[in-house]
Protein backbone atom coordinates (compact mmCIF):
# COMPACT_ATOMS: atom_id res chain seq x y z
CA UNK A 1 0.00 0.00 0.00
CA UNK A 2 2.91 2.63 1.23
CA UNK A 3 5.39 2.19 -1.82
CA UNK A 4 3.56 3.74 -4.68
CA UNK A 5 2.79 6.89 -2.27
CA UNK A 6 5.89 7.51 -0.36
CA UNK A 7 7.31 10.14 -2.87
CA UNK A 8 3.78 12.32 -2.46
CA UNK A 9 4.50 15.29 -0.30
CA UNK A 10 3.36 14.52 3.58
CA UNK A 11 0.06 15.08 4.91
CA UNK A 12 -2.96 15.51 3.17
CA UNK A 13 -1.84 14.58 -0.18
CA UNK A 14 -0.48 11.61 1.06
CA UNK A 15 -3.12 10.24 2.66
CA UNK A 16 -5.74 10.60 0.05
CA UNK A 17 -3.68 8.61 -2.20
CA UNK A 18 -2.67 6.04 0.73
CA UNK A 19 -6.41 5.71 1.49
CA UNK A 20 -7.31 5.60 -2.64
CA UNK A 21 -5.14 2.97 -3.11
CA UNK A 22 -5.89 0.82 0.46
CA UNK A 23 -9.59 0.77 -0.99
CA UNK A 24 -8.43 -0.38 -4.34
CA UNK A 25 -6.60 -3.13 -2.88
CA UNK A 26 -9.58 -4.16 -0.62
CA UNK A 27 -11.86 -3.95 -3.62
CA UNK A 28 -9.11 -6.45 -6.07
CA UNK A 29 -7.22 -8.08 -3.07
CA UNK A 30 -4.16 -9.52 -4.69
CA UNK A 31 -5.10 -12.65 -2.93
CA UNK A 32 -8.35 -14.33 -1.31
CA UNK A 33 -9.80 -13.54 1.81
CA UNK A 34 -9.35 -10.39 1.89
CA UNK A 35 -6.86 -8.39 4.08
CA UNK A 36 -5.04 -10.36 6.17
CA UNK A 37 -3.95 -8.12 8.60
CA UNK A 38 -7.55 -7.96 9.70
CA UNK A 39 -8.09 -11.69 9.20
CA UNK A 40 -5.11 -12.15 11.68
CA UNK A 41 -5.92 -9.61 14.03
CA UNK A 42 -9.46 -10.81 14.26
CA UNK A 43 -8.35 -14.34 15.19
CA UNK A 44 -5.28 -13.71 17.23
CA UNK A 45 -6.81 -10.79 19.08
CA UNK A 46 -8.46 -12.41 22.01
CA UNK A 47 -5.35 -14.55 22.46
CA UNK A 48 -2.02 -14.56 24.39
CA UNK A 49 1.32 -15.46 22.42
CA UNK A 50 3.86 -14.56 19.99
CA UNK A 51 1.98 -14.47 17.19
CA UNK A 52 -0.78 -12.17 18.84
CA UNK A 53 1.91 -9.54 19.53
CA UNK A 54 2.97 -9.65 16.22
CA UNK A 55 -0.13 -8.60 14.76
CA UNK A 56 -0.72 -6.42 17.36
CA UNK A 57 3.02 -4.30 16.34
CA UNK A 58 2.21 -4.88 12.75
CA UNK A 59 -1.17 -3.31 13.06
CA UNK A 60 0.04 -0.68 15.22
CA UNK A 61 2.70 0.12 13.17
CA UNK A 62 0.36 1.15 10.01
CA UNK A 63 -1.89 2.93 12.00
CA UNK A 64 1.14 5.25 13.21
CA UNK A 65 1.93 5.39 9.32
CA UNK A 66 -1.57 7.18 8.88
CA UNK A 67 -1.44 9.01 12.35
CA UNK A 68 1.97 10.88 11.05
CA UNK A 69 0.17 11.92 7.92
CA UNK A 70 -3.09 12.89 9.53
CA UNK A 71 -0.80 15.22 11.62
CA UNK A 72 0.94 16.64 9.42
CA UNK A 73 -1.94 17.31 7.78
CA UNK A 74 -3.42 18.82 10.69
CA UNK A 75 -0.66 20.99 11.33
CA UNK A 76 -0.40 22.80 7.65
CA UNK A 77 -4.28 23.49 8.08
CA UNK A 78 -5.02 20.96 5.11
CA UNK A 79 -7.47 18.72 6.87
CA UNK A 80 -11.15 19.99 7.62
CA UNK A 81 -11.17 22.35 11.09
CA UNK A 82 -11.21 20.49 14.16
CA UNK A 83 -9.77 17.32 12.78
CA UNK A 84 -8.05 14.81 15.71
CA UNK A 85 -5.42 13.11 14.64
CA UNK A 86 -6.03 10.04 16.62
CA UNK A 87 -10.28 10.21 15.88
CA UNK A 88 -9.56 10.40 12.02
CA UNK A 89 -7.16 7.29 12.32
CA UNK A 90 -9.69 5.27 14.10
CA UNK A 91 -12.51 6.51 11.31
CA UNK A 92 -9.84 5.39 8.62
CA UNK A 93 -9.43 2.06 9.93
CA UNK A 94 -12.91 0.93 10.67
CA UNK A 95 -13.72 2.13 6.95
CA UNK A 96 -11.15 0.12 5.31
CA UNK A 97 -12.86 -3.11 7.65
CA UNK A 98 -16.26 -2.56 6.71
CA UNK A 99 -14.60 -1.80 3.35
CA UNK A 100 -13.18 -5.89 3.92
CA UNK A 101 -16.32 -7.20 5.03
CA UNK A 102 -18.75 -5.83 2.92
CA UNK A 103 -16.63 -7.14 -0.57
CA UNK A 104 -15.46 -10.55 1.54
CA UNK A 105 -18.57 -11.78 3.23
CA UNK A 106 -21.40 -9.56 1.24
CA UNK A 107 -19.86 -9.16 -1.75
CA UNK A 108 -20.86 -5.86 -2.12
CA UNK A 109 -19.92 -4.03 -4.89
CA UNK A 110 -20.91 -0.87 -3.65
CA UNK A 111 -18.75 -0.43 -0.33
CA UNK A 112 -15.94 1.08 -2.51
CA UNK A 113 -18.26 4.04 -3.24
CA UNK A 114 -19.06 4.37 0.49
CA UNK A 115 -15.81 4.21 1.45
CA UNK A 116 -14.42 6.63 -0.77
CA UNK A 117 -16.90 9.38 0.08
CA UNK A 118 -16.57 9.07 3.92
CA UNK A 119 -12.51 9.46 3.33
CA UNK A 120 -13.23 12.25 1.02
CA UNK A 121 -15.73 13.69 3.76
CA UNK A 122 -13.00 13.64 6.61
CA UNK A 123 -10.31 14.29 4.52
CA UNK A 124 -12.11 17.19 2.83
CA UNK A 125 -10.84 16.03 -1.02
CA UNK A 126 -12.11 13.71 -3.38
CA UNK A 127 -10.47 10.62 -3.75
CA UNK A 128 -8.84 9.97 -7.15
CA UNK A 129 -7.08 6.85 -7.74
CA UNK B 1 -28.17 -5.08 21.96
CA UNK B 2 -31.48 -4.98 20.50
CA UNK B 3 -34.10 -5.51 23.40
CA UNK B 4 -33.29 -3.09 25.51
CA UNK B 5 -34.16 -0.42 22.45
CA UNK B 6 -37.23 -2.28 21.25
CA UNK B 7 -39.50 0.49 23.03
CA UNK B 8 -38.50 3.24 21.65
CA UNK B 9 -39.67 4.89 18.68
CA UNK B 10 -38.15 4.00 15.19
CA UNK B 11 -35.98 6.18 13.18
CA UNK B 12 -32.69 8.43 14.76
CA UNK B 13 -33.81 8.00 18.27
CA UNK B 14 -33.87 4.23 18.42
CA UNK B 15 -30.86 4.21 16.17
CA UNK B 16 -28.80 6.01 18.90
CA UNK B 17 -29.41 4.15 21.37
CA UNK B 18 -28.77 1.07 19.70
CA UNK B 19 -25.65 2.63 18.59
CA UNK B 20 -24.90 3.40 22.38
CA UNK B 21 -25.62 0.31 23.44
CA UNK B 22 -23.41 -1.44 20.97
CA UNK B 23 -20.28 0.60 21.81
CA UNK B 24 -20.87 -0.08 25.39
CA UNK B 25 -21.01 -3.58 25.03
CA UNK B 26 -17.99 -3.37 22.63
CA UNK B 27 -15.97 -2.12 25.35
CA UNK B 28 -16.97 -4.29 28.35
CA UNK B 29 -17.62 -7.21 26.54
CA UNK B 30 -19.73 -10.12 28.02
CA UNK B 31 -16.97 -12.85 27.27
CA UNK B 32 -13.49 -12.54 26.32
CA UNK B 33 -12.52 -11.96 22.69
CA UNK B 34 -14.91 -9.00 21.64
CA UNK B 35 -17.72 -9.16 19.19
CA UNK B 36 -18.51 -12.89 18.57
CA UNK B 37 -19.87 -12.38 15.44
CA UNK B 38 -17.11 -9.96 13.70
CA UNK B 39 -14.92 -12.86 14.84
CA UNK B 40 -16.70 -15.09 12.90
CA UNK B 41 -17.48 -13.30 10.30
CA UNK B 42 -13.56 -12.43 9.34
CA UNK B 43 -12.50 -16.49 10.09
CA UNK B 44 -15.39 -17.27 7.84
CA UNK B 45 -15.76 -14.55 5.01
CA UNK B 46 -12.90 -16.14 2.73
CA UNK B 47 -14.85 -20.16 3.06
CA UNK B 48 -17.35 -21.54 2.06
CA UNK B 49 -20.33 -23.88 3.32
CA UNK B 50 -22.76 -23.65 5.73
CA UNK B 51 -20.51 -21.97 8.63
CA UNK B 52 -19.97 -19.04 6.38
CA UNK B 53 -23.54 -18.97 4.88
CA UNK B 54 -25.14 -18.57 8.87
CA UNK B 55 -22.65 -15.75 9.46
CA UNK B 56 -23.37 -14.19 6.55
CA UNK B 57 -26.99 -14.13 7.17
CA UNK B 58 -26.49 -13.02 10.74
CA UNK B 59 -24.87 -10.26 9.57
CA UNK B 60 -26.88 -8.94 7.05
CA UNK B 61 -30.10 -9.07 9.62
CA UNK B 62 -27.93 -6.79 11.86
CA UNK B 63 -27.42 -4.44 9.03
CA UNK B 64 -30.64 -4.53 7.77
CA UNK B 65 -31.84 -3.55 10.82
CA UNK B 66 -29.53 -0.52 11.55
CA UNK B 67 -30.88 0.16 8.10
CA UNK B 68 -34.71 0.33 8.47
CA UNK B 69 -33.91 2.66 11.41
CA UNK B 70 -31.58 5.00 9.32
CA UNK B 71 -34.49 4.96 6.86
CA UNK B 72 -37.03 5.95 9.15
CA UNK B 73 -34.54 8.55 10.69
CA UNK B 74 -34.10 10.11 7.32
CA UNK B 75 -37.58 9.86 5.40
CA UNK B 76 -38.52 12.05 9.22
CA UNK B 77 -35.82 14.38 8.68
CA UNK B 78 -34.07 13.55 11.66
CA UNK B 79 -30.74 12.77 10.57
CA UNK B 80 -28.14 15.38 8.94
CA UNK B 81 -28.98 16.73 5.25
CA UNK B 82 -28.11 13.96 2.71
CA UNK B 83 -27.52 11.31 4.51
CA UNK B 84 -27.74 8.08 2.61
CA UNK B 85 -29.16 4.61 4.80
CA UNK B 86 -27.01 2.59 2.87
CA UNK B 87 -23.95 4.90 3.56
CA UNK B 88 -24.74 5.65 7.15
CA UNK B 89 -24.47 1.88 7.94
CA UNK B 90 -21.81 0.83 5.74
CA UNK B 91 -19.91 3.59 8.22
CA UNK B 92 -21.62 2.63 11.47
CA UNK B 93 -20.25 -1.05 10.86
CA UNK B 94 -17.01 0.40 10.41
CA UNK B 95 -16.91 1.90 13.89
CA UNK B 96 -18.29 -0.94 15.79
CA UNK B 97 -15.72 -3.08 14.37
CA UNK B 98 -12.77 -0.17 14.70
CA UNK B 99 -13.98 -0.17 17.97
CA UNK B 100 -13.96 -3.49 18.81
CA UNK B 101 -10.05 -4.08 17.57
CA UNK B 102 -8.96 -0.92 19.47
CA UNK B 103 -10.35 -2.84 22.66
CA UNK B 104 -9.46 -5.96 22.02
CA UNK B 105 -5.70 -6.17 20.00
CA UNK B 106 -4.88 -2.33 21.48
CA UNK B 107 -6.52 -2.17 24.56
CA UNK B 108 -7.30 1.15 23.45
CA UNK B 109 -9.42 2.92 26.24
CA UNK B 110 -10.10 5.93 24.20
CA UNK B 111 -12.00 4.13 21.51
CA UNK B 112 -15.01 4.27 22.96
CA UNK B 113 -15.10 8.17 23.07
CA UNK B 114 -13.51 8.29 19.42
CA UNK B 115 -16.69 5.91 18.25
CA UNK B 116 -19.43 8.54 20.50
CA UNK B 117 -18.11 11.03 18.42
CA UNK B 118 -18.08 9.84 15.32
CA UNK B 119 -21.39 8.49 15.48
CA UNK B 120 -23.00 11.31 17.26
CA UNK B 121 -21.98 13.12 14.56
CA UNK B 122 -23.56 10.90 11.57
CA UNK B 123 -26.34 11.01 13.71
CA UNK B 124 -26.00 14.60 14.35
CA UNK B 125 -27.25 13.93 18.43
CA UNK B 126 -24.91 13.60 21.25
CA UNK B 127 -24.99 9.52 22.44
CA UNK B 128 -26.01 9.16 26.14
CA UNK B 129 -26.19 5.86 27.22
Amino acid sequence: VWDPVAELPAGRERLAAVCARWIELLEHPAYPGGCFLTTAATEWDGRAGPVRDAVQRAQARWLRVLRAEAEVGVRAGELPLGTDPDQLVFELNGLAMSLNQSIQLASDTRAGAYARRAVARMLGKPLVS
